[in-house]
């Protein structure tokens, strides 16, 4: 029921706290959320089921194999990113499936230009670590899908983004966040490329002027997904612990109760 | 493996691949991901988890039961947003935990002030429509967690963010989903307000002036989750079909094989 796989994907620090209570929650929590009929994840395997892929999911580049992408598992992965929440039930993203290698092609040239200008930007020793890691996985993914923002969409009352026009794109990016899990529930890898610039992305696809691309989305199977982000095995920024990002009830009051620094400081 | 509980959540369009290609998938292919170590999630019925938190998942406003909201599930749960991919690796969130109801029902009022601004906007029917809305579960639910941005996080240099910056409140909404995920498949809900002013939110909670706040989530135990959205049963708006969402290679080109409509149009 917890073997050795589910373990070694979470967070050492978070181990005791799953040990003890999601793995041996008692059994009057489980037959409480049955009784109500709460609850379909009906036992904590399937809870750590959604662990494992939350924690197990990584932004890949390296890693596809360039095996066929199977429509029935990618209309299985978009249609997950179309079950997002939305601001105002707006549902102002649109996925476009790019399989075209000449149309990718000439897309990831328009990255690696991009990236050379980034490379210009840094500072030697920041520009030799940046030399080593790889940015995209346009071509060799099976399939590109660009996800991109309405903002006309169920305009111009949209119910909770009159205090903040944002809100639009933070849907556009939890379908994004659905698709990333789903495709590594899939068995697939998601590599988020934003090296580009978004009329030139505009232009590749024919978007209307008031369509604004938020992301280009590799997509495929996968021969393995690495144990750490890429970035932090190049040495090129390290993962902040759970402590410090969480706050008891104001800004730098520190971690409440149970958020303590883990053993090994996450 | 397959039961009612697990159907029901599931777009009935999707039915007939899930039912074929997930649950039945034949086992040469899963097979072939344990031979290379690739997933971890070992059966049909673990992946159909997954779809079954995403499909299940809700905007919480009126469900709340207001039980206490245990530590160690809080802590699963953030932990699952801050295992979200970041841009640059720049992990640019923050969570404050808000338990005390002085401060959840100062901000409440806020937004039910925000709430009428928005109502005076609405014409006659849609106005009579949100009247019947509720926005917000501040009070009701267990416990607020307000997630917030800070752009200066990793700067100047942020991998991935030169050519557009938005994409740092791009990760945070991907956390945002990890976290509303992980609260669904706790028995937990989540309602994410945004009918407030920024400004207001982050006095109320001393914010620095770099950091910026993308949300405050209403989260704790629910009695129950609805099948369909509030606002699509308030009749406030309907759920567009998968089919209309996705684009076969350039914008417009209407659905590519596979993603026909179903049945029941989505």
């Amino acid at each position: 029921m917890h073997g050795p796989a589910a373990r070694s994907c979470i967070p050492h620090g978070l181990l005791p706290s799953l040990a003890v209570t999601a793995f041996r929650r008692h059994s009057g929590d489980i037959d409480e959320h049955r009784r109500i009929g709460l609850s379909r994840i009906q036992d904590d395997q399937q809870l750590a089921a959604v662990y494992d892929v939350i924690h197990r999911r990584r932004d890949v580049r390296s890693e596809f194999s360039g095996g066929p992408a199977a429509p029935a598992v990618l209309r299985r992965i978009l249609a997950a990113g179309h079950a997002a929440p939305s601001v105002g039930l707006s549902q102002p993203w649109d996925f476009i499936v790019v399989e075209d290698l000449a149309v990718r092609r000439e897309f990831r040239d328009h990255v690696l230009g991009e990236r050379s200008r980034f490379a210009d930007s840094l500072e030697d020793e920041r520009s030799e670590r940046f030399a080593g890691i790889r940015i995209e996985g346009v071509v060799s993914s099976s399939v590109g899908v660009v996800v991109t923002y309405d903002q006309e969409r169920a305009a111009p009352a949209v119910l909770g983004r009159h205090t903040i026009p944002e809100t639009g794109l933070y849907s556009v990016c939890l379908a994004i966040q659905n698709i990333w899990l789903a495709a590594t529930a899939e068995g697939w890898g998601l590599g988020w490329v934003s090296f580009y610039r978004e009329t030139v992305l505009a232009d590749l696809l024919g978007l209307p002027h008031e369509i604004r691309p938020v992301a280009w989305l590799c997509l495929g199977p996968v021969t393995r997904l690495a144990d750490a982000p890429d970035l932090e095995r190049a040495g090129w920024r390290a993962r902040r612990p759970l402590s410090d990002a969480v706050h008891d009830g104001r800004w730098g009051a520190g971690p409440p109760a149970g958020f303590e620094p883990a053993d090994d400081g996450r």
